[in-house]
């Protein structure tokens, strides 16, 4: 990949999940990942794959995810932007484009990833939210998540909250921001961290629903998190609630346009 | 219609309509009223039509629209929305129901519309936003739009910013409120009035977006409105970005449930 004449482009990809199976290329399935390395290859009459940043579940959104790729194409970087979205389907488009360090990859970079999940909290759902909300017509107590979600934020074995097939080494992670607000009949949580486990936003989400509705009390939330077992925690919330909002890099990125920095937040 | 035994349940509808040819039934293309008619039909067992108060356009969405039908069934007044939304797509939700006066309409009553109409101004869509707004590249200058809107509110005659295709005998109408605002990237242009004309808010939103990206300086809106003549407005904006989001009746809705005054706002 540091093949002679070649350079690295950044791209910050959004899209709508609701079509896709997640991120991660898949050689009979729908996914982000294909959709832009078919793109790409359109436009290079080439070969090339992007490498993700977060690597988002089927029927998770994002509005800030990252991708890089290394071409021998030499249109100006921020040209990419306006080529690939000439030929991907309407659900996903690049945001900004960039050249960057030959060496860099997103996921090498300390970061910030910032994640909403919205709920549809009323009688009957909001067919204008369908795509992008969770709906319950349970009746949600905020106060109560709000209290249960206070005991997930710092550093903790997170284990309790990671899907049994994950394959990561540590369940470790640190939140850095963990709140839940509403605005009329729409809850959300939104969640910060330097990192996230397989299925971990939608288990604690699905946990702090189990909270709201009174099933579980908030303190609870603390006790599931000591168990280190997924048995302990609520389950998975679906997908479609959850969006990858903000994704902040937290070193100065080398050579990088200043478009990774303009659009999180 | 005012047969022994029956009486008069009136709906909340809320809708996406993307999929739709507009509100009013039509015999060979799929519509709001006759996907409503048919849940109707296959609760009941025999056919009932709706009658709605809003006509939306192809393409317009609605939180708070009414349609109300006359049945003998029994069943509890409120239940209709359950026993509805279990036959609707879902992309389609009765949000309330409730029985009125026999002979009440929500088009013989004095009203107040609400309908929001949403723009992504910004470099590249917002996948996430691609079904209920329209998206400009244009940089849009909010305050000129803002200047513009104010020469609309009032009583006037807007045969301007109607569609040549009206069957209205009068083409005054007037406008309650018309704010146009902004957060982040989505510009949002909210219009208030007892009543509008066809395709009257989308030609004015397409006559602000010409003010917007400089093409009309504000003070032409006042000439275009008193030209009285549709060639001088600008284009009729697409109806994705449009949204009927509340009703509001001036009047006491006889034996009304509750219903009919919690939704909008």
């Amino acid at each position: 990949m540091t093949g002679e004449g070649k350079r690295r482009i950044c791209l910050t990809v959004a899209y709508d999940g609701t079509r896709y199976n997640g991120w991660q290329y898949q050689p009979n399935g729908r996914t982000i990942e294909g959709e832009i390395n078919g793109a790409l290859c359109a436009l290079a009459g080439e070969d090339i794959g992007v490498s993700g940043a977060s690597r988002t579940d089927a029927g998770v959104h994002a509005r800030c995810n990252y991708a890089v790729f290394d071409t021998k194409m030499r249109m100006p970087a921020d040209k990419f932007a306006y080529a690939l979205n000439q030929r991907l389907p309407e659900d996903i488009r690049v945001q900004k484009a960039g050249e960057v360090a030959m060496g860099w990859h997103p996921r090498k970079c300390r970061s910030i990833k910032t994640y909403e999940y919205r709920i549809v909290n009323r009688e009957f759902p909001d067919p204008l939210d369908r795509l992008y909300a969770h709906f319950t017509y349970l009746q949600l107590d905020v106060q109560k998540m709000q209290e249960a979600a206070r005991f997930l934020v710092g550093e903790h074995d997170f284990k309790s909250f990671c899907s049994i097939h994950t394959e990561a080494e540590s369940t470790v992670r640190t939140v850095t921001g963990l709140s839940v607000g509403q605005r009329e009949s729409v809850i959300t949580v939104r969640i910060s961290g330097t990192g996230f486990l397989y299925n971990m936003v939608r288990i604690i989400v699905g946990t702090l629903l189990e909270v709201g509705c009174g099933k579980y009390p908030p303190q609870r939330v603390k006790e599931i998190l000591e168990a280190c077992d997924r048995k302990e925690s609520g389950p998975t919330a679906p997908a479609r609630g959850l969006t990858l909002v903000s994704y902040r890099f937290l070193e100065d990125v080398p050579e990088v346009c200043a478009c990774l920095k303009s659009l999180d937040g």
